[in-house]
């Protein structure tokens, strides 16, 4: 099968061997796979993301001297089933499947893995317990958007949201604008979204975002002051008898970017009590002054991914349309052109979400 | 007054101006205040802990070029009272508080401040409204350990125990002991407990730790590891299906230490979902890696004191026996012993907390 490949460090385009699959698995073809910003980080960091998941355990164990294709956000088509099958969905069936694969040697993450290749390529291997019919309707470039919608809607159910909180987004890429989605969804507000790039600050508009905010020109922490002032303003509660004050809502942030620094600025920002959620894979050492977070008893949640159910429940919520998502989507390629792709989502200004149609061509 | 005194950062004897009560304040000698750890960082990194309080609006601003009489942790005896009191304590009652004195200009962080001296210093003000009586038949030198105490039971409560937890406190200083006094009397356990130093281990054994490890031998993280699947092994759960491995309990973890990278290593060594409470105050830059929490979708809580119901609380779980904190208490100085008794701190095999008794001499 044709597939973009990252072979020493690089993206490649080459045929490789081709899939078959084992004991309750399934072989599909990918109808589209977004390109996620981890993928981004993960060519650059490569050997950083396998050191540093070895050691804390985790489960992105590749060989980088062998090849991998990446790609975990794909809507596929069902072509043919192993052994120890029950052939639920028919052939030609539309799915969705959070991306992991059970082999006989345990799990594999789609995408991150030698052995487990991603939507990348024209055809993957999944396992048909995992997999999720798409809703008849539902257009097959929305349905691979389930995968990034699905760790905007986990990150904010990791938030421990109990009403009334006013959030604050810091990056507007595609976690962002997930985070902002499932943000509005739940009914928070006023949303308070920040982000360097025009293009990325229309799209939080878009998405839901109430006060957006450009950080060359307002910090994001004082917009969230204003805002949180302002809401504290139309409550009848009493001032604080000590210090004069109205108490504030609860802050929770939300960091979408994972580049070293950002943990620290927010937590310089945060007043008491925040809770920060770190949605940002950040793969290179931070730094960062413990102090802050001690002196504000701030709360940081990192989180990855979501639960099975999670994913399920976006796929029906962007299939009801109410997790309205298709403005993301801002480009499509074939795997030729994955290499390219890769490159001009470094500008913010052209892309927020591309596709590979690995069928094209 | 005679007083120890943090100057041009060191500390000194001198005779200070007498004090004054204002509106609503007392004046109270100083029957015995614990040096606290975080008095030596300050100490050290006076500066730095200036500068990080001023960036981060945290109320312990002072002006390092005039004096500051340290030391928060204190039991007094009332000896006059300013206007505006309702003089409930008679003079010469006993009394402990939360180290916060309210001026008109505002609150004020007894011994962390210029114009709210603490008590390495023969005389203190404090605020009438925040005064608790000390319960009879309580030893002065136990009534001063409230404050540090608080602090353990405060980061416990902080750590959204729900039960069946297994907890690891890296660090016996005062601050881990406290955490492992807190720990027992909510009923949790196995408690493992982790420090360099035997003193500190026989302290651990002694406040109530189970299993107690010497960090240059084994590691905490793997001895936390086998006494959860020791604990996962008395239940009749069934084991993870996929996996075959037993649902181990919740991890949650305490940092009792405050230096650089004692963080990083935890979160690298915690199991999936631990809580790690951060109670240590480190006072320099620290350097983590994001990603190993991100993996682990680990929750960081940093804590800083307590709630004054906390601090009441603890002051009679004291004087019921049901706190027991004797054993802390490793040293008595007087005023011009101070400086020293701060050297000494510096060996965990000789002390674990000195009281000043600024009267004695």
């Amino acid at each position: 099968m044709r597939a973009a490949v990252m072979r020493n460090g690089e993206l490649v385009v080459d045929d490789l061997p081709d899939l078959e699959p084992g004991s309750g698995q399934v072989l599909v073809k990918t109808l589209a796979c977004g390109i996620c910003g981890s993928d981004l980080h993960a060519l650059r960091h490569a050997h950083s993301m396998v050191e540093l998941s070895a050691k804390a355990g985790a489960g992105f164990v590749m060989d980088l001297s062998r090849d991998v294709v990446m790609g975990h956000e794909f809507c596929v088509e069902v072509l043919d089933y192993g052994p120890d099958t029950q052939k639920t969905l028919g052939t030609g069936a539309r799915a969705c499947s959070v991306p992991m694969l059970i082999g006989a040697g345990g799990i594999d993450s789609v995408g991150y893995s030698n052995t487990a290749p991603g939507g990348y390529g024209e055809h993957m291997l999944l396992s048909e317990a995992m997999l999720l019919p798409v809703p008849d309707g539902l257009p097959t470039d929305l349905a691979a958007l389930t995968e990034p919608m699905s760790v905007g809607y986990h990150a904010v159910e990791k938030a421990r949201i109990e009403g009334g909180e006013v959030p604050l987004v810091i990056g507007c890429g595609p976690v962002g604008l997930a985070v902002i989605t499932a943000l509005r969804i739940k009914g928070l507000g006023p949303i308070i979204a920040a982000d360097y790039s025009p293009a990325r600050r229309a799209l939080a508009e878009k998405m839901g975002a109430d006060i957006i905010v450009d950080p060359a020109e307002h910090s994001p922490y004082e917009s969230w002051q204003s805002a949180a002032e302002a809401r504290a303003g139309e409550t009848d509660a009493p001032p604080n008898p000590l210090t004069g004050e109205r108490e504030l809502p609860a802050a929770v942030y939300f960091e979408c970017v994972g580049v070293p620094g950002v943990i620290d600025q927010m937590m310089l920002g945060a007043p008491r009590d925040t809770r920060i959620v770190v949605v940002g894979v950040c793969m290179e050492a931070d730094r960062f002054q413990p102090f802050y977070g001690i002196v504000g008893e701030i709360n940081m949640q990192f989180v990855l991914g979501y639960t099975p159910d999670e994913f399920e429940e976006t796929l029906h919520m962007i299939a009801d349309g109410k997790m309205e998502c298709e403005a993301l989507i801002t480009g499509k390629v074939g795997v030729e052109e994955v290499a390219g792709a890769f490159a001009e989502l470094g500008d913010p200004e052209r892309h927020a979400k591309i596709l590979v149609e690995p069928w094209r061509n």
